[in-house]
């Protein structure tokens, strides 16, 4: 252990809950906005990332949370004992216990390990490619407590490279900059990674969040169990995730699409490695372009996957999101022959389930077609969600067949 | 065909939507509500499911549908041509369609066949167990076309045996009476039936619903993917559903406990069937009772399945029915060891899917412990859902650890 030791416990500092607004934590709550905190010059002046003690008003314990009294979540709980020692230690029991889910949930070593909150440690993102682990540290708590959480991801995983991927937009509403950097060890080259018994390649340091969406795992799986002998679109495939995984299943012909150049190569590399070559077409495109493009032609395919970033990045986008996935729901399904599939996906967090499901259906009745919803998933459990932080469910995906 | 001849179509009565009232139809809903019907002395006048033509206030065509003018649900749509003849091959059609998908989905011939609403067929449930088909007509108009669908199910399915059990709650509010009977063929003693490879025993004359919960398939094989290993103790097992796919699937130990001894004795044959016998243990008692006494003697373990019927059988139940849920949480949360699973539903169509993660959310919280959800899930797609019936998913599922 050669991080700087942990604030001493008997004399860590305390902030205390506003009579009116602690309803939320004493009920459970790990987020305490700063609107619930009595925001005293005391509090005020604890630098970002503070451990403190959470005091109910009433001076009744809470717990031991991370301070920052510069952002709108100003508390996030990591422990109901208001005397826990925070050092590598705790981290290492927190990653012990992510790691014995993830061991009983799959077989390879490729899962994301640590899915902040619901894994009791927030603002923390752990993804891993084997002994290649990409970390995002998204709190100024955690970001404080760097030293001490690769000592602890060290001694739990003795990793062979640590790449801290800290370019996140979500780090700025914490005052942090972003920036890219290896803790440990060299990353040079694609990562190859297996899911699904599918082998993939992935780019940890110049690819999208942590280079791939472990998220999708049971989606993928779930599209390509239709797919035998099927003719499949991926449209914002990436590095391939849906369209391999259902050529491995056996459809006759996958079509994957993408912006990226860099991703269809790791694709494409990835569909040889595989021995899918043969089965799989890639095209470098603008998902609507392509799409309108295909609808003007008359072309379909029995199944349509369509699976793009997150068009509502704040709440004020979410009219405009909102018309962007009726138009995607539209436009996918138009190249969806009767009687096919469609897989759409949402992955905004202001995009709340239910109006996603109902874009969707105006979209499919843009077209005067009739459509079932076959299944309303969501991410893979190695994401798992806080039971009192339902709206982190971020990621919503809809099956539909369409007559 | 023996079927009585269909209404011909072109004086097929019509009826109209009220102007102030006619969005939800015009927007793709496929109930039209009596409040949305101009209810003239001819419209109230029809006999209870008439196949009727419906317009909207201006005089355009919206589609051909039952219509029923003592039911809440006035108006239930077939289809979107007016002039839609609805007969034996029109059922018939519905019925392949339904049939392609299933065996897309399925390797063998034990599904939900069709699903009311979302495979177009509204009030109609119809199971099937190889070549026995489990049928129900919930609705006034399907009731009155039930020579046409006998027909078409023969035949698209030339089923063996039809039985219809037509016995469920929800026809009371068609003004339909409750009746049981073949149609065709004999049924006797229990069906066997195969689901996520093990086999099954139902009974579809005597036992819940049509015999058996397929919409629990994915399911019980997600909860039986972690069980290697691990005890499990599956309370409102009914015919063994969760706990022999989970003993099949590498489980240590299974106690099942339902209150229905003709329930757990098909769970205790099945189990038999799949040389299972050895780690299953089947007690009948009432689950909150035995739940309550196993926290008592400290008993508990790694995996708790609580599949109980619907707690919340109409809107007025809704405030006992949460405290029911929460309840059940609580109890089947301290059975689990810690870093142990619980799986826990509810088929409550009142009870929407939000209300019931915060209710398990509090059960849990009740105790003192922290949990995670790793999968928030529904029925399995033999049981889709209709685009513009959400409130149809009945059936929400959590997947949890907890520590």
């Amino acid at each position: 252990m050669n991080s700087p030791s942990p604030a001493p416990v008997l004399d860590r500092p305390t902030i205390t809950l506003r009579k009116g607004s602690q309803r939320r934590a004493l009920a459970g709550h790990p987020w305490i906005y700063s609107n619930e905190i009595e925001m005293t010059p005391a509090a005020k002046a604890l630098p970002p990332g503070q451990v403190v003690r959470v005091n109910a008003e009433d001076g009744r314990p809470i717990g031991t949370a991370l301070f920052n009294p510069h952002s709108l979540i100003a508390g996030r709980l990591l422990d109901a004992d208001p005397h826990r020692v925070i050092d590598a230690l705790f981290l290492a029991q927190r990653l012990e216990r992510a790691l014995a889910l993830r061991e009983r949930l799959y077989d390879k070593p490729f899962y994301r390990l640590i899915h902040a909150e619901a894994d009791g440690l927030p603002g923390v993102v752990l993804d891993r490619f084997g002994d290649t682990l990409v970390l995002q540290t998204n709190s100024a708590g955690m970001e404080r407590l760097l030293d001490a959480l690769a000592d602890a991801i060290d001694r739990v995983l003795k990793p062979q490279a640590l790449l801290l991927r800290n370019d996140s937009p979500a780090r700025k509403l914490e005052g942090l900059e972003p920036y890219v950097r290896m803790v440990s060890g060299a990353l040079e080259g694609p990562l190859s990674l297996e899911e699904n018994g599918v082998r993939f390649l992935a780019d940890p340091r110049e690819g999208q969040k942590t280079g791939w969406f472990f998220d999708q795992r049971e989606n993928r799986a779930r599209v390509a169990a239709l797919a035998k002998g099927l003719r499949v679109l991926d449209v914002y495939s990436y590095c391939g995730g849906f369209a391999l995984t259902a050529a491995a299943a056996g459809a006759s012909e996958v079509t994957a699409v993408d912006r990226s150049e860099a991703a269809l190569a790791l694709a494409e590399q990835a569909a040889a490695l595989n021995g899918l070559a043969e089965r799989c077409r890639f095209r470098r495109a603008d998902a609507f372009t392509e799409l309108e493009a295909m609808v003007k032609s008359r072309q379909n395919f029995d199944i349509v996957v369509a699976d793009p970033p997150a068009f509502v990045k704040s709440k004020k986008d979410l009219g405009q999101g909102a018309r962007a996935y009726r138009k995607l729901a539209r436009l996918s399904a138009e190249c969806v022959r009767p009687g096919g599939f469609l897989f759409i996906a949402s992955c905004s967090h202001n995009m709340e389930a239910g109006l996603f499901a109902e874009e969707v259906r105006r979209g499919i009745h843009d077209l005067a077609r009739e459509a079932r919803i076959l299944a309303s998933t969501g991410a893979a459990p190695d994401h798992p969600v806080h039971p009192a932080l339902p709206e982190s469910a971020y990621l919503k995906g809809l099956l539909l067949q369409i007559d």
